[in-house]
């Protein structure tokens, strides 16, 4: 299990979604069985002896990882959506993006102080959208955990816009590979 | 587990997204782990026997049902993405939403013609993108063996656009309940 090497189930698309950006896509993984499971059993070893009782994924792709993680753990899943996407009562957190801004929203009954939570995303680059995630769990009094990703981007500095939380990625690129500016 | 009630872990949210529409949440089924549960067993059960061997998802809410369905039973899971959200080669189908169309879209590389598809979405209602997502699966060759959504709204007539296909749903409404034209 701990010599798959998931760098190969991850496709490298260059100049997506623009030119001199490499695009680490991860519906390669998902394609790929043996890859999709060995993520979500590094995902059940890493949090196997947390207090994680609730997992909370970014639309859309960090469902894909969470959703299993909930599961198999038997735990709630929360989503965090962009705005107007959930039809009940949400908390709601304004964040930068490249160009402009969005918002990420979350359902209020969906969270609760009890909560130790993971949060997953399939990619961690800026960390901003990371970081409103995190926010809005805590406006609902839950607790931010651990942080998950399957691929990190270290060189675009997450690190430090999410300084004071646990962060996990399965595999880190570097910048020299992935941006050609 | 049969007799599990899952129409009380579906949240009914009056006039979303306007008003005079009842709209069926199933978030709220994702943050109860025995309902979650009990539809993704269902499903295993549903297709026990059956000679699937991929699922592929229509974004973003299928998401969240095909992704543990792919990993319990170690197939490939296909992601059906709005348009410009997939890096590589795709197929693109239009179809027509209430108001104006969209597309939808699958990457080529991830289907071939020994591939017997379950397609799946929360809730099928007019059938629209469930076609869209047929005749996409099908431009890559490959067969829609069967289509599940937790949800089903058969007044809204998916099943005639749908003929010919096998639908399965856990839960069904019908018109008086969910729509106040």
């Amino acid at each position: 299990m701990d010599d798959f090497n998931i760098d190969n189930a991850i496709r490298k698309v260059p100049d997506f979604p623009k030119k001199g950006i490499l695009f680490y896509d991860i519906t390669s993984i998902l394609a790929d069985p043996p890859a999709f499971n060995y993520c979500i059993q590094k995902m059940n070893d890493l949090y196997a002896n947390s207090s994680i009782n609730a997992v909370a994924a970014i639309e859309s792709r960090g469902f894909l990882f969470a959703a299993p993680f909930a599961i198999q753990n038997r735990i709630p899943l929360i989503l965090l959506r962009k705005k107007g996407k959930l039809p009940g009562k949400t908390y709601a957190v304004k964040f930068k993006l490249e160009y402009g801004e969005d918002i990420l929203e979350v359902h209020q009954a969906d969270l609760n102080a009890g909560m130790n939570i993971l949060l997953v995303d399939d990619l961690i680059a800026t960390g901003g959208t990371i970081k409103a995630a995190c926010e809005l769990i805590e406006m609902g009094h839950g607790t931010v955990t651990e942080i998950f990703g399957v691929v990190g981007l270290p060189f675009l500095d997450y690190e430090k816009i999410l300084e004071g939380y646990k962060t996990t990625t399965l595999i880190n690129y570097q910048s020299e590979k992935t941006l050609a500016l």
